[in-house]
């Protein structure tokens, strides 16, 4: 795995040139792109087209475009107007370096970077192209992650049920996560009954992602998740954590490990899942 | 032209459904599609497919997605970490309505949109939906739209050179409405010349949209053009008036005219450009 993080940071490192216009948008967009983050997302849709015979280089730009999308989030999201944060993964946010305009704009140039990335990828064929940009632009957009976080924001300050914060979550983190997923499924072109259970593999994932995050904003180190523990508490979000209990999140956590763990264990065997599972592992133990 | 706004404003109107996560954030984006735009884009795209002899309809959803581009690049530029405006077009601008956290996702979920919208367009070929799709992030991105932006907001306070002035308008605006030419180029699938000569005739067009403006923002009637005249001036920005005066700035804002004709004038008579050459037209005599 840690290969493909290499390989996912070199090709990061190169993926905006400097433009003739001579500013410093380009370095704010690579400030942020390089501030540190898991590459869990690009990771995740390199290891699955692994597992399915697929080369991954056929992955390669969609997985750059997620990590894109996943970080202008971040900027906009660490705003004053949204959740206000000076501190991500122990480094000044964008606007606290940059400026909060060019943080609004690096955002949005991160975004649009991800669509021209894609769309100029020479390894894949324009159909499956076409249906990896469907796949990206629906879940990242309104009914997707941003309409996940206008929800979550839209939230704060009252008690949400069980239910709602699901569909947050789904939207929010979950349709990335599931992204990276199926968008190896569009690559490979696999069978019916194998995107069917990858599909439902990535969901498992995301809501197992979401607890954990929940379960580790209380319980978590904060040297190790590099912010400071309690914020959902001090902001009055509702979380797994809020609602259930610890050891009701953990019961949860555990539902969805094995459920995901299931999925794969349905899959063909002409497929090696070996590093999925290992993915389910981290995210069940991960400790930032 | 005037069916081809009707044409654009019905479409717009049903383009974003309520998602199931049940927010206004849908609201919000329509709000700022139907705040009362000139349409001056789309129309351009459907004229120039029109004068192309290729069915409008082909460019449809790349005019509606055109469209929302330049509408999310208006929400964000608003913002008080921007240009802090309080009405657009003689209504209050997205966030003096929703607020500025969700302004700034109403923007990115149009951005978005406008991806979706075209990766999801059926009466195109995937190859010519690819072409569009590259044609449309590179125009809008960090070396189009969005990085003409930060040139002109760093050059705020500044006297920036015709030269650095020009290079902030191709990227600003005239990157869009290029964009907007060069769709229908791309769809109707032309030779070479006429693609050259259409390139040429938006970039006229471009910086005569950009030299009009500057010169109703100071000779203009406050009541047509729906905003105070006199913002650039008050916000320190160097324009074609600032620079060249005002009849210099009509000089050049003459020139293109000419220009923008002589390049409709070199296009093979089997294209009817008369509706082009009314645009050109619009654009030198608008008042608002």
């Amino acid at each position: 795995m840690s290969n493909l993080i290499e390989e996912v940071n070199t090709n990061l490192k190169q993926a905006i040139p400097e433009s003739h216009l001579n500013t410093d948008l380009e370095e704010s967009m690579m400030y942020s792109l390089q501030a540190g983050g898991k590459r869990i997302r690009p990771v995740l849709l390199l290891l699955t087209l692994n597992m399915l015979n697929e080369d991954y280089h056929k992955g390669l730009q969609s997985a750059l475009a997620l990590e894109m999308i996943h970080t202008y989030s971040l900027i906009h999201d660490d705003l004053p107007a949204m959740d206000d944060d000076d501190y991500r993964r122990g480094k000044l946010t964008n606007h606290k370096v940059y400026g909060e305009w060019k943080a609004i704009l690096a955002g949005d140039a991160l975004l649009t970077k991800a669509f021209e990335l894609v769309s100029n990828d020479d390894l894949i064929e324009d159909n499956v192209k076409v249906k990896v940009l469907q796949r990206l632009s629906k879940a990242s957009g309104h009914i997707g992650m941003v309409g996940g976080q206008t929800l979550d924001m839209q939230s704060e300050n009252q008690t949400v049920d069980l239910k709602t914060l699901e569909s947050i979550h789904k939207a929010k983190t979950g349709a990335l996560l599931t992204f990276a997923v199926m968008a190896a499924v569009d690559i490979a072109q696999v069978d019916q009954k194998t995107s069917h259970n990858l599909n439902e593999f990535s969901e498992h994932l995301g809501l197992m992602f979401q607890i954990k995050d929940d379960l580790l904003d209380v319980y978590g180190d904060e040297k190790k998740i590099g912010k400071a523990v309690g914020s959902d508490e001090s902001n009055n979000k509702s979380t797994y954590v809020s609602l259930l209990g610890k050891e009701g999140a953990e019961d949860k956590l555990e539902y969805h490990k094995n459920q995901a763990l299931e999925c794969l264990n349905n899959i063909s065997s002409q497929y090696q899942t070996s590093e999925l599972i290992k993915i389910v592992d981290l995210f069940y133990n991960r400790d930032h």
